[in-house]
């Protein structure tokens, strides 16, 4: 069972400084501490647990240090600054754990960029040492990087060449899309195995500058200090504390406040039920900062979070997730009314953000996702966007029941995918006009309306729904998973694509191949075999 | 050895009738006549063999036939449209040919939509019996789909839930973002085998409409005659005919008129060599329709593309093409400023069209390309886009030699990448400028002018000329076959993605996992055990 919480005092790998309004996060990684056996994490590698503090500490500056407006990440080692992600634990992981594992790096790398593009936290990476794989892949994510000249120190992307897999993590993409390096350069860099020195690396646009060892320190200080002032003065707002998640354990799920998990593991499903707020939550945002981190949308969703994380990686044969609700509508759509209301305060934007968010790892959890709408749900507002993100929405048609669904204002973009679409206008994308028509109804939907309105796949009645929801459980948990998969990962997204999902989609598409490929994992494969004194040996079809 | 040439005398599997503007493709597979033993081409289902057919009619309608306005696909088989490719043709096929065939099969429905939407050949499919599978994908990109509503015949995508693969010909893509069909509607159209009949299917936006058995015929009639009759009038177009290439081919290469292929079998790659046309190539459009399929843009390109065909099928082992280009860069420009000027004209318009999808299958193709620019080469206009579809260009840098590139009017935009950028916007995404800049240089550049346009990867003197290109070409195709394979795909598409580089880039990868998985091909995979006794069984983790 792999954790996904933690905080700094628990950091074993990561160190946390703050000074004013600029943190530094130093990577230190303890090659002894690992998530599992087989392997040490020499020279700043990373696994699954040294990313788990990463984007616990990503995440913690956003709400428990919102005055910070740079975030160095650098190292503690000398001569290097990240070697990427564990050779040793990806060549003894299972392919769905490696999968999963390139899936959270990714959203984390992911989030560094929200953190800088909506937050006002922008990330530089100051690279003391050699930067290779997923070590230059975290630099390229920050929006600045800076590289020490030392004679040896360099930046790499040796995937290729030393291990026939890709720089998944983003890498590929972030070159050409994000810092739009020339693509015969980006083909060079990302086959050479000893990668590029300062200068050659400047000149290709794939680090902004470098400088002497005796002056990289006070050179990258200047630089910050000019972010600092350059961006204005910042309000000293004092952050909220995140602290660990409350939650009960059981053989058959996940008990939160306010989300449960229940597992159905022989029929392979899960039954995910958020509930809404009290009907009391307060609106005023001193209020609101107070509550801190048991402000419902933001417990609820970092509930929802941990859930998912739990369900992709420790709950492997659950192929199917029943999405409900319980509640009342009206206490959903009053948060999401106090949301709208206050979006410019820090805190509510960061609360606002991070729903976002959370609701992205949902559309990419590799997952099926079905809506059960039924009386007593509240799938309004904010939680109407979990409809929107399953693949189907069945809601009981039963004039003598009360179903309902509505929207709020932040249905409207507060909420993007990762295609940058809200999930009405990816839904609606051959009648645009059918999410205003929805924005203009006053009240809430019955069934009948919102089959009319575009949201409901299916709405049996009272008297077909249980034995209708039981055969389409069992239809979809006995299909292949990897077709669902991919399938899943296709009807999506539909829409305009963006640097994130081309990683998620190109990008991720391509490792898992190569993932499954025996010229990488079989017995004579580039992974398998590294740092062996066997050697790789390829069939050298090309396909 | 597969062969890429037909002709409609030679088809087996397709008749072709012209009647005036309107063409009818009907597809009537011949189940013993197939491409490779082991399989049946039941219920028109297909094999590589039927979708060579099909694309040389749709070449051959936009030369033979310009003034053919409306193709209607349909079937001489009752009660049967398409079963879409053959499973037991893909269930013994090796992983590479699934890959070559999918791709190949998803080039022609490429080729179908560019002939609706740049030659005023509008396809339609009439689908007078069932279209499952890459039958109903065939359909999907026909601008219009009309289906027989019989009480039996039904479209459906049973590829998930029957096969454990993708609708990977596109059908996913399509279905969301051509037909931009409601994501849920999507899922559960693409995950019931039976698949829906008219009125439903019309419902959800997946056909135009249906008609009963006995008025089929006459509405579908009816709809191609309105649409003739809605186009204006076409002008009376002779077309020229498309005669079958010479080629002589070799134990080591094939080698065409203006286009060869050697093969460096031991070395894993082949030089492949493009030879610019005469110095007196007519300007003026009766000569050029005179010369027909001999003018130099169509024959060279045409012989490129068979070239190219045979590389990506018949020579797997090779994992680089090093591109080379051989005589007067005034002629190339020559016959591009013919082009320029006479580009409203229907034959220049299509021989154009034609160059530009050849230069996409190049990018599409799984191999390496360096392109080597030396002394008597010619990359300019037309063929200076091989230089920028190339991964990396190597350019002699010797001031005794006269080593030139340049561009012409035809780099603006006559040859689109699939993303619908040219190669140079593509390149140069990060400075937009030097584009301009190249098009504004007077006379050709010479290798500083053009290592600082930015259109060089490498500029080795004469003195290393030999060894660093001996060693780029060792390096090359010492690495990875996929992983090479996944960075190219990665990298050669920058910039914003369309249906076609979504088709290309997410499907295709999603599919070629699935195409590793032992869920789809192991010995208890659903693709392996299709329509045998044995029943399929799944590892049911979700990845």
């Amino acid at each position: 069972m792999v954790n996904f919480e933690t905080s700094p005092e628990a950091y074993r790998h990561w160190k946390l400084d703050i000074e004013g309004q600029v943190a530094t996060l130093s990577m230190d990684v303890q090659e002894d501490v690992t998530l599992n056996e087989g392997y040490k994490l020499k020279l700043n590698s990373y696994d699954l647990g040294v990313d788990i503090e990463l984007a616990d500490a990503v995440q913690r500056l956003r709400f428990e240090h919102p005055e910070v407006r740079v975030v160095v990440i650098s190292s503690l080692k000398p001569r290097i600054f990240c070697a990427g992600a564990n050779i040793y634990m990806l060549g003894t992981s299972s392919h769905a754990f490696k999968v999963n594992f390139c899936k959270f790096t990714n959203e984390t790398r992911c989030a560094i960029e929200d953190a800088t593009a909506n937050s006002g936290q922008k990330y530089v990476a100051a690279l003391n040492g050699t930067a290779s794989g997923g070590g230059y892949e975290l630099a390229i994510a920050c929006e600045e990087i800076y590289l020490v000249d030392d004679g040896n120190s360099a930046i790499s992307l040796p995937e290729v060449p030393l291990l026939g897999v890709l720089p998944g993590t983003g890498g590929l993409t972030r070159l050409v899309d994000k810092r739009k390096v020339r693509r015969d350069r980006a083909d060079v860099f990302s086959t050479l195995a000893e990668g590029l020195k300062g200068k050659r690396a400047k000149e290709w646009g794939l680090i902004d500058e470098y400088f002497p060892t005796s002056k990289f320190q006070e050179s990258v200080t200047a630089r910050v200090q000019d972010i600092v002032e350059g961006n204005g003065r910042k309000k000293a707002e004092r952050g909220i504390k995140l602290n660990p998640l409350q939650v009960e354990v059981t053989t058959d799920g996940r008990e939160y406040k306010y989300v449960s998990v229940k597992l159905n593991r022989e029929k392979r499903y899960a039954d995910l039920t958020v509930r809404a707020p009290d009907a009391n939550t307060p609106t005023a945002i001193e209020e609101i900062e107070k509550l801190g981190d048991t402000y419902w949308p933001l417990q609820a969703y970092r509930e929802l979070d941990d859930a998912l994380l739990h369900l992709r990686v420790n709950q492997l044969e659950i192929g199917l997730v029943c999405v409900r609700t319980e509640g009342s509508i009206e206490s959903v759509l009053a948060v999401d009314k106090t949301l709208e209301a206050n979006k410019d305060h820090w805190l509510v934007r960061e609360v606002t953000l991070h729903m976002a968010r959370v609701l992205r790892r949902l559309d990419l959890t590799a997952k099926s996702f079905f809506a059960m709408i039924e009386p007593g749900s509240c799938f309004a507002g904010n939680l109407l966007e979990l409809a929107l993100s399953a693949d189907r929405t069945y809601m009981l048609n039963d004039p003598e029941a009360k179903v309902e669904m509505t929207t709020s204002e932040l249905n409207k973009g507060a909420l993007p995918m990762s295609n940058e679409l809200t999930r009405l206008q990816s839904r609606f994308l051959a009648n645009p006009e059918k999410a205003d028509e929805l924005f203009k109804h006053k009240g809430t939907l019955d069934t009948e309306e919102a089959e009319e309105a575009g949201l409901v796949t299916f709405a049996p009645d009272d008297l077909d729904w249980e034995d209708e929801i039981r055969v389409a459980i069992e239809e979809r948990t006995s299909l292949s998973p990897d077709a669902l998969t991919g399938m899943e990962a296709s009807l999506r997204f539909a829409g305009q694509e963006t640097l994130d999902t081309k990683i998620f989609g190109r990008l991720t598409a391509w490792q898992n191949w190569i993932f499954q490929r025996p010229n990488a994992v079989g017995p004579q494969g580039a992974l398998t075999n590294y740092g062996k004194p066997t050697q790789s040996q390829f069939d050298y079809k090309r396909t």
